[in-house]
């Protein structure tokens, strides 16, 4: 293998979460598959998302044509993990009118009234979309998990639950895209830290994140539990080092990118006789546009 | 002045439409108030789409803190007149987070069941949003009008109606800029000709375009009645010039970043002690975080 840059493994492989993964393990600070550094993947995040962009135009094209299929990014971490900086660094690279994004907070009191998927299904990307969750039903195993919002023996079922959705999304035509995005507490406290130093990132600090970060380790044990019973091979998880804002981006990127290549895109057929409208455009005056038709009322 | 390259007159100034506004004395080839090219054009793109970004970012974030204010970006324009171009190139230069884009086309069987009303009110940006309409309310006074959808006494209606309903969302706090991309038929013919060919553009034509072509005259006078009766100098239609792409997103870029310039935006003060962060972030062993409160059962 020569020492050139850009990836030697793909991500698709090298962050897949597969049986066995373990978190205690992982190395938050690394750039698995990548040879090269900063400057070089922001070369590469041009170049890929030249590609991107094109991929989500085919994909919205098919949407109007009657194609079905959608893609879906699911952005999972703890507070100030990037997931923000994929949207706008990754997701940003396409055409903002073929993307639908949705970031789950604390549930409305009128979501409350209804089942944890209802506000998720809601959010689905309609054929030709491509959907972005910041944050997810995966919340339902994160942060109600630990925090006992509901007892074990409910958080228990929704595993199964999640997976069987899952499912039945992808069934219906959705391809799922499932980001972790996993940085290190030492490189968390910098960020935190960080805010409070410039005031136009005050509204990014709350200080109950700093005391959620009391619950490091239980949070890891629910990751941990995610990774091993919501990580089919049909639908994995990808786990994103974090620590390195520059690699989680351009990982998501290359995730997002090979998915959506995955579907085999092509241009729509012509639903028209092309030879026909350039006949038809041709005996036009360019100047002149035809007058309305005498029966329709003139302009007032 | 001076020969330097930029605007010498604010688009704000040179492309609204105030009393005796005249469509037929209009120019969809001029470029008015920039001197300079498509190069220069770029390279202030990229300057004034940061600004744009920045602002945008502020207004999100004044929205998370309780500001109700938030902006709507109404597009409307011919067929290929420009309006994905100026979603793709303009919207697409700030964070997709905080922008809610919505495609008017012909109205669902749900839609028809309501006001022609419901379905804008049901888009408009929530406090912090930027909103995107590609197409309108105003397609009412233009397709409906010029297709006889109605009859002339409805239609004749909903001037006032639209006017009472961007006063009333204006006084909740949106400040709505209207976009009127215009071009010439010649322009238009060639960009319809060019989609053909092009199969990777097969999907953007429509050969009803071309039949819908033969109304220009009925559709430059419905346009001429919105800008008579529809730009009150509170909120003006502005009326760009669109044969020269380049131009006709330069200027949106600039009536965007000015409007919301005009915001007087600031960042939100801090809702918490700095200080007494600092310190408590200053205690915390970085590699460390703290255990799980006793209280809660261990990971499973």
């Amino acid at each position: 293998m020569s020492g050139k840059q850009g990836w030697h493994h793909s991500p698709t492989e090298a962050l897949k979460v597969g049986p066995g993964f373990s978190l205690a393990d992982f190395d938050p600070g690394a750039t698995p598959g990548w040879h090269g550094g900063k400057a070089d993947a922001e070369a590469e995040m041009t170049r890929r998302g030249a590609d991107l962009d094109a991929l989500q135009e085919q994909l919205f094209a098919r949407g109007k044509e009657g194609d079905t299929r959608s893609v879906l990014l699911v952005l999972q971490g703890v507070d100030s993990a990037g997931k923000d900086g994929i949207v706008s660094h990754v997701v940003g690279l396409v055409n903002p009118m073929g993307v639908k994004i949705t970031g789950f907070g604390v549930p409305t009191e009128e979501e409350r009234k209804h089942d944890y998927l209802w506000r998720i299904r809601n959010a689905l990307p309609s054929a030709g979309q491509v959907g972005v969750f910041d944050r997810s039903h995966y919340e339902q195993l994160l942060v109600v998990r630990v925090h006992n919002l509901v007892p074990p023996a409910t958080w228990e079922t929704y595993y199964d639950q999640i997976n069987a959705f899952e499912a039945e999304v992808a069934a219906a035509g959705t391809t799922i895209v499932k980001c972790a995005l996993l940085i290190s507490p030492a490189e968390q406290l910098r960020r935190l830290e960080a805010r409070l130093d410039d005031p136009s990132k005050y509204w990014k600090y709350n200080p109950k994140d700093l005391d959620e970060r009391g619950n490091w380790n239980e949070y890891q044990a629910a990751y941990q539990a995610i990774f091993d019973r919501c990580s089919p091979a049909a639908a994995p998880w990808y786990a994103i080092p974090g620590d390195a804002k520059w690699y989680a981006r351009l990982a998501v990127t290359e995730l997002l990118a090979a998915a959506m290549e995955g579907l085999g895109l092509t241009w729509p057929a012509a639903t028209f006789d092309v030879a026909a409208e350039k006949v038809r455009i041709a005996s036009l005056d360019p100047d002149a546009p035809e007058a309305p038709p005498a029966t329709k009322p003139g302009p007032r």
